[in-house]
């Protein structure tokens, strides 16, 4: 499919491999991820799969290579502790989108058209809740500017601690996530406040929360959602169709946006050069 | 039960509440928590649960009365998160071990026997691996000396970022687990290393890893701990019977410990005064 854009595709020498869960052994990945930030016929990586393992080896990626040659980076999910990696290390923007295995449905459907967009122009993202989302209802009104920064809350959680700290302070946070009981979710927004990862955040952008319910006498996680992130005092807007869902809309990390909770929008500012 | 000891019981105005999967409110909860640690005639405080919810709250503890006036603590699980506050914020040494919940088998069973051991005697705490249990083939050689931290990984790993970081050099580092599935215990223990807590770690005691299996091709817990443990190069002992299992031993937090994989045991002194 990607070829159909026009772009010369080239796989990773161990990107078919398996380790238990893992595309290969952590050097293998290493190597592969490395050697492509290394060549300058490499203009964009695009991520295969999320997953995990990403954070296994995130310390050992070429930083200097990524400052001295800049590519497009498109990934979500696992890929999370690399976004905040490559916007800790390098400030390098990079795309939260589909992984290419993602794309494999052909180079006609929306979500690949979104990517598309999202690598090949230099056209702004322009996004709208989908009241379908099980977080649509969500919204505290309000608009806030700033750089976009975040991913999967629960590898944003993963992180703390460690020497990749976002500042998020003025930023407008994007978060989803997949497979999380909601005490789960709350545990990881709980961290990151306790850590002052939100501290001055300018507002937050809610993806899908995909198969993050539980039985039992538990909230929702749209209420586990609600209670923390409305206790921030800042512009919150859900139902945003990033993450894991059907829809899976590519937008820019690290780069200027505009989350409007009132007109309904998040308006994000391309990564492309 | 523990009446029968010789114990006068007094249960917290709010332990009976509710609230979703909590019980009562955050307020509720630290209200009981600090009118337990002000008032001079309680000398153990005993937790009735674990579940989720005491990162919440730990925040809110009031340290200056803990310094003031040490009491007993136990209890282990989610409790994780204030054994390590309280031992950040005051020295204080707590007692890993079963929740009030869990002692309500009656007072001749092992696990209370060994919890009232902890609580009321001057007696060292010494421990050998259950061959029974799943991570009971993990072992390094070797003998380490040092303060004993730790807890439930999960809560250790959300816990890093905050105000609240162990020192763990020079320590042994003890860790259980439950409901984790392998790569979510990888997860927890990369964290950790990458956010330097296990620099400097004398040895590693392993508890229960209960139901932390998963399908599909993914490695099993005892692979996972036998990777990310053998990589710090000191002496682990695995099948050690605290956690989440049938039988568990109560033993101190902030003790001193002797970590002898090779003769197979887990010396504890005594927390009570």
């Amino acid at each position: 499919m990607l070829s159909a854009w026009g772009l010369r595709v080239r796989l990773g020498s161990n990107a078919l491999r398996r380790y238990f869960y893992l595309a290969g052994t952590d050097e293998e990945r290493l190597a592969d991820l490395n050697s492509a930030f290394r060549d300058p016929d490499v203009r964009a990586v695009l991520c295969i799969r999320g997953g995990y393992g990403a954070q296994r080896i995130v310390d050992g990626i070429d930083f200097d290579a990524v400052r001295a040659d800049p590519k497009l980076f498109m990934g979500f999910s696992d890929i999370t502790a690399l976004h905040v990696a490559l916007w800790c290390e390098t400030r390098l923007a990079t795309i939260h989108g589909p992984t290419a295995y993602g794309l494999a449905t052909g180079p006609d459907c929306t979500r690949a058209l979104d990517a598309r967009q999202a690598l090949m122009t230099r056209d702004p993202i322009v996004m709208t809740p989908d009241e379908n989302e099980g977080t649509a209802q969500l919204r505290l009104a309000g608009r806030a500017e700033g750089v976009l920064l975040g991913g999967n809350l629960t590898m944003l959680a993963a992180t703390a601690g460690t020497r990749h700290r976002p500042d998020l302070n003025g930023a407008i946070l994007m978060i989803e996530a997949t497979d999380e009981e909601p005490y789960r979710v709350d545990r990881s927004l709980v961290q990151l406040k306790r850590a002052g990862w939100l501290d001055g955040v300018a507002g937050v952008a809610v993806g899908q929360f995909t198969r993050c319910e539980d039985d039992g006498p538990t909230p929702t996680v749209q209420q586990v959602l609600a209670e923390q992130l409305g206790s921030l005092g800042v512009p919150v807007l859900g139902g945003l169709p990033f993450g894991h869902g059907e829809q899976q809309t590519a937008l820019g990390l690290g780069v200027p946006a505009i989350l409007d909770a009132d007109t309904r929008t998040l308006t994000v500012q391309p990564v492309g050069q």
